[in-house]
């Protein structure tokens, strides 16, 4: 693998004090080996990070299996939120290094839904409003559940 | 899983041709389970496609083994690319539905080579000249077999 190229992890990156427990997130689902939570800059409503529990900063420092474990969470979450939003369709992106758009250093996989005739907000635009998050969030785990 | 999330699956469409040899490629890389290229219309120097074997249009048809498989080849990959080409960090995007921007409905994971300072060219902008791009597969094979 490519170990050689991952950069460095910093165990204070804030997705690492969200692992923690240090800072709240709006959880959408949990496993022994990943974490998915709704992005509170959210670029289209039921916009979510997937987050592997590695200490890996990219693509580049998580294990192999530890991918397969994260990207069949985005798989099985994926249609789950495109439902619950009513979206058409869903665009995954991860982002590796400051010069891809990444902006925090732990290894995560944006899952963003997308509706016909709406564009994005741009990269960190806003914040969102805590109780539309929350809102989201239930809509997306009642799907889950369902 | 979400199979019946999946869209329908074209055996004509353009990817199927590649996998059947009846299109060429500009070809990095190929196993049983999957198949990498260049992309003929790169947002930057270097930019390639990472392909299913199996019948997959999108991220809701493919098997969590096939997902897997072919995420490990993502992985493998990058950081070769991004070296052979000399970027600074790498863009992972992958489409699902009209909607999130998908144009070949076959699973496709897009590797897009990111360096500081330079734009992406606009999606689907300009078609490569053919020797460029067979300079640039050659110099990422030499890294892959280095």
């Amino acid at each position: 693998m490519a170990e050689n190229d991952a950069a460095a992890y910093d165990p204070e990156n804030i997705f690492a004090k969200i692992l923690k427990g240090e800072i709240p997130c709006h959880k959408l689902y949990e496993d022994d080996d990943t974490l998915a939570f709704l992005d509170i800059m959210p670029r289209t409503e039921g916009h979510a990070l997937v987050i592997t529990k590695e200490p890996a900063a990219d693509l580049f420092g998580i294990t192999p299996e530890g991918l397969g474990k994260l990207m069949a969470v985005v798989q099985t979450l994926a249609p789950k939120i495109k439902q619950a939003v009513g979206a058409d369709g869903v665009l995954i992106q991860q982002f590796n290094g400051a010069a891809a758009g990444q902006t925090v250093f732990h290894l995560h996989v944006h899952i963003i839904p997308r509706k016909d005739g709406f564009p994005m907000r741009p990269e960190g635009a806003k914040m969102a409003d805590p109780e539309d998050l929350n809102a989201t969030a239930e809509k997306i785990r009642a799907e889950l559940d369902g």
